[in-house]
């Protein structure tokens, strides 16, 4: 490793840009079956890159990469995939490819690999472990998708509370095989349950004598090995923990999470919420047309629905518009201004209750507050638009009535926009999936409602 | 720290919950000026669960609990606090106060606390700390907000490449004070270039005598200080970093970013996507009536205008409305179905655009997906909605007409989805701001014209 010339470090920037010409040489050099081009930009890709790249091609080309891959580098890049450009690599590659691969591969990322496949290719893959790492991942297969058991990686450093730091450093120096990544050593009592974790950074400034039960933090945040993983994430990033012990129902030590599993499930829950939010569901770019229906149809399904409710309370007030045409012309006002309130409230709402900031101790000001802010916009736009339109269609009365209706509208939109997602997030809903098309809708349908009643009472 | 009793360490869960009840008992104290209750209580909580209430409770009681905290705890509650809420809370405190707090802090969490203070207050805080300290803080307030350099820490533990493992290690021990969280140690040359990384793992496996050099990883990822935070965050994510050196525009190391930061920034930068993409700029919970007036007046105000073009293509059809008053009831439905599709191609395309996952190796087949995803949208809703339309209002020409609008509808939706951020992107501007309000309304004014034309051309 000493013999390589040193890179000039400043050249290797934190950003995706430097990766870009070697990706770009790498392509050139599989459609031009240019070996020795491709070998150079494998050789300076990191597995993420080569999988980022997987997903952004299409099959042909994707197969094309996957050949020229090299044995030691593939089983790293398959771990890297999404879900999804997972499940369709796998499907390019041979049983044997594949069992050949998970050969090399940390326990937590076998689980990875083989959690969606069909029971018998599973067996055939995991055929190709030892059979204690097979016990082990078939144990994980047990634990719910998307919980700490899931996250966790098996492998943990371990040690009793009465070793000195000399015998901890003549093990470790000792040790065949250490875990890829590892922060804190977890100190464990004879039944393996954790009693308090030790940080390197620790270990390495005490001296020899020194014993980790002196220097071991002895109330550790300790993670259930059926947590949810967003539980665990939101834990990671407020108390700024860089690993923590799982344990089983008994309290044992059965794994650890480390920071780096735990930044990605922060990222993966936070992508999740807004793509539900938007009712794409859990879509990714590398999807096909029919999962992307498949996804993307029942939200405009419930969205067609409710906007019927909206247009039957137009339909009660045929005869107003029929006489007054320019009524019609409004509506699509009044609904835009209800529904892109109606979106801000709730937006705000659902991510305050996934992130946990909004509590009992702030939710009556915080409802208040909407409502304030609800009333506020309704007379501001009320007076606004109230304003044009009434100059506009040289109507005086118009004025009042659209403001009338914006202002129920807005009032409406802050009121459901806060409610709702309270609500559903305390009968155990996910506010994210469920709130939108409600919101809106409603607000239309007051909207419309004061909007017509309005313009019924003054106009006809 | 040995003879405090273990605590079961099972019973202390990664979820929020068990500090529910000790935050009840801590505001029962406060209420009931139980001194003891709520001194009990502040033993048990950590800095980020203090935070986190300071954030939820208003004016008065905030002035109460940070009456309560302890002068050890005060300054890292306050690094623990949100923007808005930083801000709040430092204005509730005394300047004195305030600079005792910073004397205890790391420079990176007193850069956080005093980056937004005026001047004047900037300037009295600062002289609490020691000249040194000062100068690295006010050289940090010189680096852009949300840039590396103000993510970084300025503390970091470096060794010469000659140095052995056993080298290290004693002058570790012997250190007087090393930063609270270090996960590699920087290998620099005399001019302070990083020539690589070692991990603390790899240090504490390898025997005394074995060089730094020859255990270093001699290509690590290295950040600039201008970098933006969000390009570091992905990529710690990305590549799985836990620490990375930053150094500045000549190539000197000037400190390091741990994941923890990352971490962070991470979720903050997707918080701040979701919270563009409905409208709401950077709201916070803890902001006041006037603040969140200020975010959501300007988005409102663009909506109210671009729908105002939505109503000016149906006012050109008011003779069509007139003679058949049913087009208006079923207006809001176009609108709604439009709007939706939309928001989901347009959604979908931010994020991938913010993730760096939609490149120009996968654009033309994203966008292609997108199109087809439109065209089968708009054949299953045109052929649903235009036959329950025609039975409903018994009209079998209304069929046909609203089939065709849902058509030309949902094809512009998925088009400018995906097309409008993507253009956005390649201008340098934040497509999750600015492509809401444009799609939605593009999408309405391109149904609202399909539909009343067609019903123009096929019933008058």
């Amino acid at each position: 490793m000493t013999d390589a010339p040193h890179d000039d470090p400043a050249a290797r920037r934190s950003g995706p840009e430097p990766e870009q010409a070697v990706i770009a040489a790498l392509l050139q050099g599989l459609d031009a079956g240019d070996r020795g081009l491709v070998d150079a930009a494998l050789e300076e890709l990191h597995a993420a890159d080569l999988a980022d790249l997987i997903e952004q091609l299409g099959t042909d080309q994707r197969r094309a990469l996957l050949a020229v891959i090299p044995p030691d580098t593939l089983p790293e890049v398959l771990t890297e995939l999404s879900e999804s450009a997972r499940d369709q690599t796998l499907a390019l590659l041979s049983p044997e490819t594949l069992a050949e691969a998970v050969r090399e591969l940390d326990t937590d990322d076998v689980v990875y690999l083989v959690e969606d496949l069909d029971a018998e290719d599973q067996a055939r893959v995991l055929q190709g472990l030892d059979p204690e790492d097979r016990a082990v991942v078939e144990q994980s297969l047990t634990y719910p998708e998307y919980s700490a058991g899931r996250l966790m990686q098996r492998e943990v450093v371990t040690a009793p509370p009465f070793w000195t730091v000399g015998q901890l450093i003549d093990w470790l120096r000792a040790a065949e095989e250490l875990p890829e990544r590892f922060y804190d050593v977890v100190i464990v009592d004879p039944a393996m349950k954790p009693l308090g974790k030790v940080t390197l950074g620790r270990v390495l400034s005490a001296r020899r004598p020194v014993t980790l039960e002196s220097i071991m933090d002895d109330d550790p945040r300790v993670v259930r090995v059926d947590d949810p993983q967003e539980d665990v994430a939101l834990a990671f990033n407020k108390y700024h923990l860089v690993s923590a012990p799982v344990v089983d129902a008994g309290g044992r030590l059965v794994g650890v999470i480390t920071i780096d599993d735990a930044m990605e499930a922060l990222s993966e829950e936070a992508e999740e919420d807004i793509l539900r939010l938007a009712g794409v569901g859990d879509e990714e770019l590398s999807d096909g047309v029919l999962d992307i229906l498949r996804r993307r149809v029942p939200w405009l399904t419930t969205s067609a629905v409710t906007a019927s409710v909206a247009a039957s309370v137009i339909s009660l007030f045929e005869d107003t518009i029929e006489a007054f045409v320019a009524l019609a012309t409004l509506l699509p006002i009044v609904a835009a201004m209800g529904g892109n309130a109606g979106t801000q409230s709730l937006t705000v709402a659902v991510r305050a209750l996934a992130t946990r900031t909004l509590t009992r101790y702030n939710a009556w000001r915080v409802v208040r507050r909407e409502l304030m802010v609800g009333v506020c916009n309704g007379l501001i736009f009320g007076a606004l638009i109230g304003t044009l339109g009434a100059v506009f269609f040289g109507n005086a009365m118009l004025g009042p009535i659209i403001a009338g209706a914006l202002i129920a509208n807005m009032f409406a939109a802050a009121l459901l926009g806060i409610l709702v997602p309270m609500t559903l997030d305390r009968l155990g809903a996910d506010p994210a999936v469920s709130s939108g098309t409600f919101v809106t809708t409603s607000c239309d349908v007051v909207g419309f409602f004061a909007f017509l009643f309005l313009a019924t009472a003054v106009l006809l």
